[in-house]
């Protein structure tokens, strides 16, 4: 038998009969099949690969349309005479442009010539990793003029000066720090600097509780690889950070989701789920819910802090925007309540600084953290220390304390001009979240709306956003979107929704009652986003 | 039957019946565990989570003695009454308390009251990851007058003033572009200019072939999660890079060595294995082989592309040194003759510019970059785009070539000082590589010699450097030991070599036959480094 690695992808759009064919086609090539060999029977070899035995003939018939195989009527398949060209490359190069020449092969879905076959060769966690919703459709380089998207912050306010003052400053000071070994755990005077920041937010930790790593997502990622083996569940709010789905899938969790209503995370149905199943690891974003922006309420915080407990299993508090927080009194992190230490907390510069830092950091017990950090010395050794050094130098100058003052202001009075917006714009029906704080809103669609239509017509018209379904495991929230007005001006934020309103009143397919918003959400209906936590999903 | 997901971490100095009683404990403090519910019996338990009974009854008898169970003779253990102090947390750790005053505990390997049981959930990948023996023996942070070991770069021809006036140009052209969502393949602007610099280096590739990573630690990871499953064949130079042992082992591949000799990597080692199983992916070093330095003969590079062809195994060639080559004729890169596309090339700035910037790339087959972009997404986002501009600007304005050109200069004047030094110092019997580039050389103690009286007296007199097992997948390699000369002047080269010198020749407990280090060298034996391919771990 074949000693064939191959296993289908599925996701690619080339069938499953032409990746084995265009495997099977590299193995002649390279000689690994000789000329005069007989291929195993479809039967056998679709039963050794666990494929149909039709995918299998179907490789077979491609391979001899080519003229690499030759199949006799009972005795079987063989590789063509000369179907390798052995150790000379320029025969085979010569023997493949002769092939290239039949008329059969335009109609083929098969790399160029000898091209090396990948497609077989791919981990499952590879070929299981879902390209999230939004990157899959939102392709960098694209300039809209009124641009909603997540993940951004605002250009505008960009601390220049501050930064390239800190960066001269960094490099005048720590210049040969830069030039030694690697320390996973992060530089220790930032370690330092973030644990004393963190006491304010009144987390009890010194710099030896808190690893510096490259952004949240890495910090999500470290733990995943550190926890998670694959089949493992991890429950995660839905909607919720698309980030924590690909970190998490990416370790081959079984991610399960937990509803979410005006109340931030719906606790009772993560009860009822710790009492079905064994969870790995449950995911949160209790201060600003990622996406809608909620906060989570203290009862809901003491059931969360006393679930983790009685079932043991450890939570993720992703804080990710601690530092904007628009209210003036902040709720406590749960870290706050965390006496066990089973709860590991993430925070990150990329929202109150900028994401191309990439800096973040994660607070957990010391067991976890060593885990964590020697993660991440086999991941890439630790954050750029260049980073870290020119944002150490930001935070003792002050500079960006200033620099959070001033975003917050600008972020406030964004929020008013889109909600004011949203308010005149959107047709009734349609339900808009009250945000704690982040930078942006989530919105669902009037009952009846087509959402694709609005999608693509607002984009048209140079209005982009991230769609609902980005934040989903099972593409539910097509109905929803986001709205961030991070990067936005009030006025263009009251032209952009002027805009997208005018395009939804459109496309309200199947009219609305004419209920107000306030009625609809007083019946919890408007904009209870959560769904059952019956909804799962391997990846 | 207990829903226990326990699993043993044999790595841990605390036992495994500790470990279980640890966990046990807190199931019960936390009320999954009610007083007087019945434990499963010692041999269920034990059947279930695959330990020895023995194991299980340790354990219950710790918890005895802790005052957490009692056992009946004849009927089972049970969990004691006021075992679990359920929802009341005063009263559990008032419980807790009382039990801490008994004589028993101070004995106990346990995590302090109230603290969350982490060990028993570990991913599997995370608990068989092996600490670099480097990394488990130096702690950053103690200076050594005399400091050869490896991962730095000289801290005196730090180029501070070009790159802060790289990092003022660069937030002044691409300050905004910081602000904007990730671009996992890295910035455009970057790719298109690390692939210019590849077609000079003979790699026929553009822009859209490049991906920037956090380090070439980064991309041995990124390729790892695309295309090891646990138990996949990683074939690795033996002594080989510690960081590709850390990176592949992280995703559970079973890593087995070949040899490296003079010549460079052993092809007929390599041939052996490849003909006797399956292996998913080389790892090799050719033009610097590291930690040796040996550049891999021309005949060799043609067989390792010929072997790879014929076994359709992806190589990645590890190119961290390219532009620090100390020969004036540079081989060209294995990627240069790689037509089917199945060599995963990666390149960094950690040794032309400093590591603590945290940039590399690789350029690789769009299957499998589009692959890498998305784990990388998964991962961390991207590489610091804070880091990949300035980057970009010491490349834009020359002070990149200009800074190269220096530390060339500055090396060969350092290896030069460095064979002096060892030629004049060493006893007879010790055998030295000749590198043809890097920053160190690789040194094989005279047979019979005391490695660990060596390694601690060096220390003690101020001499550190990397002992040749950082480099072994199996321990390998004790009596030999890597000198960095990157980061000391030829004047402390020589004067730290001295005292290392004496150091060594006062430790040759057997003495070695007085043959000269050419004779030996000539039978092939003197620092023939590589060893069969049998060896294998499963890390």
């Amino acid at each position: 038998m074949l000693d064939l690695a191959f296993r289908p992808d599925r996701r690619l759009s080339q069938p499953v009969y032409a990746q084995l064919a265009e495997l099977l086609r590299a193995w002649i090539e390279a000689g690994r099949l000789a000329p005069g060999e007989k291929l195993p029977a479809t039967r056998d070899l679709a039963r050794g690969l666990g494929l149909a035995r039709n995918t299998v003939t179907q490789a077979y018939v491609t391979l001899g349309e080519l003229g690499f195989v030759t199949s006799h009527v009972g005795q079987g398949t063989f590789v063509a005479a000369g179907g390798s060209a052995g150790a000379s490359s320029a025969a085979q190069g010569f023997a493949r442009s002769k092939r290239r020449s039949a008329p059969a092969i335009a109609s083929l879905p098969m790399e160029p010539a000898r091209a090396f076959a990948w497609s077989g060769l791919f981990s499952l966690r590879a070929r299981d990793l879902p390209l999230p919703a939004a990157l899959r459709r939102e392709r960098p380089g694209r300039a809209f003029a009124f641009d909603f998207r997540g993940g951004q912050v605002d250009a505008g306010s960009f601390p220049a000066r501050e930064l390239a003052r800190a960066a001269v400053r960094a490099v005048r000071a720590h210049g040969p720090a830069l030039t030694t070994a690697p320390e996973p755990f992060g530089l220790p005077a930032l370690r330092e600097r973030v644990a004393r920041g963190l006491v304010a937010r009144g987390i009890a930790c010194g710099s030896e509780d808190v690893a510096i790593v490259a952004g949240a997502q890495q910090a999500l990622d470290l733990v995943a690889r550190v926890l998670i083996d694959p089949g493992d569940t991890v429950a995660i709010e839905q909607p919720g950070y698309f980030g924590a789905a690909l970190a998490f899938g990416a370790s081959g969790a079984n991610l399960v989701g937990v509803g979410v209503d005006e109340q931030g995370l719906r606790t009772d149905e993560l009860a009822r789920l710790l009492r079905a199943r064994r969870v790995k690891l449950v995911y949160a974003t209790p201060a600003v819910q990622s996406p809608t922006g909620v906060a989570l309420v203290d009862d809901r915080r003491r059931a969360l802090l006393e679930l983790a407990d009685r079932h043991q299993t450890p939570v993720v508090e992703d804080d990710y925007d601690c530092e904007l927080r628009l209210g003036s009194a902040t709720a406590p992190a749960l870290k706050t309540g965390d006496r066990a230490g089973q709860v590991i907390y993430v925070g990150t510069f990329s929202k109150a600084l900028f994401p191309g830092l990439r800096v973040g950091y994660l607070v957990a017990a010391r067991p976890l953290l060593e885990r964590v950090a020697l993660a991440h010395l086999a991941s890439d050794f630790e954050a750029s220390r260049f980073a870290q050094v020119v944002l150490l130098e930001l935070l003792a100058s002050g500079a960006f304390e200033r620099h959070v003052r001033r975003v917050r202001r600008l972020y406030a009075e964004r929020l008013g001009a889109l909600r004011t917006a949203l308010a005149g714009a959107l047709p009734a029906g349609a339900a808009v979240t009250e945000p704690a704080g982040g930078s942006s809103v989530w919105v669902k669609l009037p009952t009846g709306t087509d959402a694709d239509a609005v999608f693509a017509a607002a984009r048209d018209a140079g209005v982009a956003f991230t769609r609902g379904d980005a934040f989903s495991i099972d593409g539910a929230f097509g109905d929803c979107l986001t709205l961030s007005f991070a990067n936005l001006t009030p006025e263009r934020i009251a032209e952009g929704i002027a805009i997208l309103g005018r395009i939804v009143a459109a496309r309200v397919t199947q009219a609305a009652p004419a209920t107000s918003r306030r009625r609809a959400a007083k019946e919890g209906g408007a904009w209870t986003v959560g769904r059952s936590s019956s909804g799962s999903r391997r990846s």
